[in-house]
């Protein structure tokens, strides 16, 4: 049986991880073989991808390095880890895929997004998630998470990508919608404004559908 | 004025980095102002990623993802390093830049040449080298120079790509011939076979050459 793939997006703040843990739980506690992985870092050269990508430095990497590391980390993730484990039956969750690309990189970058898809495909080898579930935040909430978040942490901001401003998130926020809009056969927008136990029901109730799916 | 941007290309164990040296202190005892750089490494973010690329690893990352850390690499050095060095009128020398990625990763690894030539572009945002020199050397030549060089080193290769056999450095050869067959005005192909004293009074006159292009 070929297992499922499915990606866990939004901007920073929308609660994704929390919800992706929470069901990596549930699949587990059924009995479901899940691959729980994330990007960028998902590779085993990933470590240290990320941190160039994320960490905060006095000289921070150009738009087109950051796009082209990012798309490395990925060709190597799906190759290592992605692939091998859809072909064994198992369900993948991924924690950021390529929309994020597009929504950051893009979306709030600016970079041409004819090259992120271009490079998208590059990386991937034309894998795509069967079903993506994006977590829609307003900024204003989202960045009040992510300030408590910081305070949380002693200050510090978490990566390069929390010191964005407003406009920035914002920018992210639509091209999301944007990508749900093109892709309404993959893509599903949940209310991640609601408390923590609500959106965790819609999730479920998707993963459930795509486990379904799976099943036919 | 506007500064040079020269080259320095070959399979390894051609001696470019020794010929590479010894103009930069010629150049240097001339006052020229000589910005000596590299690849992959060049970069803030270089060492990072040439330790990604080159060192050997259990798990050794795969040709893509390669192919986009060494863009990756390329796009930051270009912006943080090259460009400014040429704006501000120095002469810029560079050991490896995009015909490597065409011979190793297109020749030796097999990877489509459109697809380095739209990364190359990308990376280095169309800026070329006003003048490449290509060391060649036969490949048996080059192979006792690497034995010699993990001789000396005890026993170790240095890099994951001396580890390649003799037929993968007879591809990168051929590349390197067939990209200095295509641009005879960019590129000077010096028979590397011959004693360092001899090559480097060859490279001596084509560095003349480039200065006296950047007087006029």
């Amino acid at each position: 049986m070929r297992g499922r793939f499915i990606t866990f997006e939004g901007a920073d703040g929308c609660g994704k991880t929390t919800q992706l843990r929470r069901a990596v739980d549930r699949l587990r506690a059924l009995g479901v073989d899940v691959v729980a992985t994330r990007e960028p870092g998902g590779s085993s050269a990933g470590a240290e991808i990320r941190s160039l990508v994320l960490d905060r430095r006095e000289r921070p990497i150009v738009p087109v390095a950051e796009l082209l590391l990012i798309e490395a980390d990925r060709a190597q993730h799906v190759v290592e880890t992605i692939r091998p484990a859809i072909e064994r039956g198992a369900f993948v969750i991924c924690d950021r895929f390529t929309d994020a690309t597009v929504a950051y990189q893009g979306g709030g970058r600016g970079l041409d997004p004819a090259l992120i898809g271009t490079l998208n495909l590059i990386a991937t080898g034309g894998l795509e998630p069967d079903m993506t579930l994006v977590f829609d935040v307003d900024v204003s909430e989202a960045m009040r998470r992510l300030d408590r978040r910081a305070a949380e942490s002693g200050g510090e901001a978490a990566t390069r990508f929390d010191l964005e401003h407003a406009g920035f998130h914002d920018r992210v926020r639509s091209a999301y919608l944007d990508i749900a809009g093109k892709s309404p056969g993959r893509v599903r927008v949940i209310d991640a404004n609601r408390p923590i136990e609500v959106v965790a029901a819609d999730v479920d109730r998707f993963v459930e559908e795509l486990r379904c799916r799976c099943a036919i």
